[in-house]
């Protein structure tokens, strides 16, 4: 290590430390598919599968957790961040139709701790292990004087590829199709700023009745991934229109992305159950206008699936949870109507 | 927009106007090859091209531009931090002999300034077209508490392609074979922490003799591309046993990347010319190792390509620049060994 450098605020022997940490956990993400890992410039990944697809397109996504990472940094846990940034990539994509084949990280801090950056990579391994991808490069980096001293920022790109005939881009939504609601498992990766502001006030560590959980396990429940699900769908053969990944926007934003611009998506606020953390957090905003929080929050539906109201019955058995939460219809006024 | 949302730090107005704001800058990096971009969940990108070759392999690499942000923050002058970013993503996957794809950013910042964010993307996309990539996608993260004030992150993931038979690995790097080396413009993305400490009381606005340029210019000069370089030796048939791409860590940490373990890289300091910003950042450090600065900085080589003795003057004479630099010897202590 460099005595100058490590003067300077940056820490190359912590850096490498951490890769030391994380080495074991990246290596139980690869497969005969990894040419190249830690050490390489480039990660290498085996795309010969790719030739045999009629038309191979690669889906990217880039994300971050937002400030969740402020909850995991408050409650000193960072088991499970890693898993919320690889998850929501997955689910990125899978609203194209696309599977999952690699994950890029990026963690920065003003100060690395190599203990903290090694838990969020294992976090990120268990999810690329769940989801079938390999966790293939990344970057520590340490930014003395741009990051607020303690806190974290974690931020990843996920690649997955889709043939071309089978990726979903909305265009089949049609008037009169249903729109399904996956259950999420709380706020996901989205709304955090606004949630750790009506909630400052509270206990986050004492067990509560209403949520069945504390505040802050209720806060860092993980962002859940829907790629099981959509196997599921596919095996049975559903016709899937359209897929909306709910993150930030919520409703009101994310489920107009995926269907002409001249429908509407009329949602039957009641149809499905909305977790006890969001009934607390709209307690404690005081006045606040119900479509803020359609937009701020998922509000309990985690990914909407556009299908032919005839596939309904059929895919809901398949998915074995889910509700019919909504429909499509001709549009008369906003692209989304909250119906209550 | 919402205003309790608003309230809590996070600004989706905003974030809509950087995005707003970066559409025609990404837009003009994209070719029939984009088949959805801006506003989709995830970047489409056809990668039909790939089934023609043999063996396909996806390179990807995920870098950030390090504290030279800080650099861009304090003379308020973003316009090249994204092509500094693109352009070390194209060179540590040429370092594989990858030819790059397409690139997926991520900004975040206390508070979003929509204006400094498109103007960092608009950079981005000048390094895109100029490699012949695709600028894909990203995310714009507003984090208020976890950035300082007024500071901004800027990171990004490279993805290329190579197929396996022509693939650089280090592997073929034999004793006898010569290092080539490539000039750099300066500090590129590497060792402003410890340049910003070396110069932080002089002027960095005023013109100086010894830089041709005032501090602030020379340390904003611009990561280079070595694609083109790469492709003309490519085109000269010049066997390319390995490549490094001089980053954090130097010619110490970076040349051993790409060879075997049993040799080492020994270097003719003297032999290549050290731009007059290095020599300024010696004078103002005080005492210091001469290791430690070919550690924390590039010292005037950017890029090094390890060729056989026979090939070295066509290689250099297809460059048209770059020196004979160094060999490669069997390893008798350490990897790199640097001859005064």
């Amino acid at each position: 290590m460099s005595d100058a450098y490590a003067r300077s605020g940056v820490n190359i022997g912590e850096g490498n430390r951490a890769v030391q940490l994380m080495k074991d956990a990246v290596r139980s993400t690869h497969d005969a598919r990894v040419l190249a890992g830690i050490g390489a410039f480039g990660g290498m990944f085996d795309a010969s599968a790719l030739k045999a697809m009629a038309a191979p397109v690669l889906v990217a996504s880039t994300d971050g957790v937002g400030t969740k990472t402020k909850v995991a940094a408050a409650m000193g846990r960072w088991e499970t961040i890693g898993q919320d940034l690889v998850n929501h990539c997955v689910n990125d994509i899978l609203a194209q139709g696309a599977q999952p084949l690699f994950f890029m990280d990026y963690i920065a801090a003003s100060k690395l701790d190599a203990g903290q950056a090694a838990t969020v990579v294992t976090g990120m391994a268990v999810a690329c292990r769940e989801n079938g991808l390999a966790l293939l490069g990344g970057e520590t980096a340490e930014m003395p004087g741009v990051y607020v001293d303690g806190e974290m920022d974690v931020a990843g790109t996920i690649v997955g590829v889709v043939d071309r005939t089978q990726a979903i881009d909305g265009t089949r939504v049609a008037a009169g199709d249903v729109i399904l609601g996956l259950p999420s498992n709380g706020l996901h990766t989205n709304g955090y700023s606004l949630a750790r502001r009506a909630l400052a006030g509270l206990d986050w560590y004492i067990q509560r009745a209403d949520l069945g959980a504390s505040i802050g396990d209720a806060l860092l429940a993980v962002h859940r991934s829907y790629l099981t699900q959509f196997r599921k769908l596919d095996a049975a053969s559903v016709r899937m229109h359209g897929i909306a990944h709910i993150t930030g926007g919520g409703l009101l934003e994310n489920v107009p992305r995926v269907m002409p611009n001249d429908l509407a998506a009329v949602f039957h606020v009641g149809a499905w159950p909305v977790p006890p953390i969001f009934e607390l957090i709209r307690q404690h905003l005081g006045d606040v206008a119900r479509d803020d929080l359609y937009r701020a929050f998922n509000m309990g539906l985690g990914l909407c699936v556009v299908v032919a109201r005839v596939d309904a019955s059929r895919a809901l058995s398949a998915l074995g949870e889910g509700t019919l939460v909504g429909e499509i219809t001709r549009r008369a006024g906003p692209a989304v109507v909250l119906e209550a």
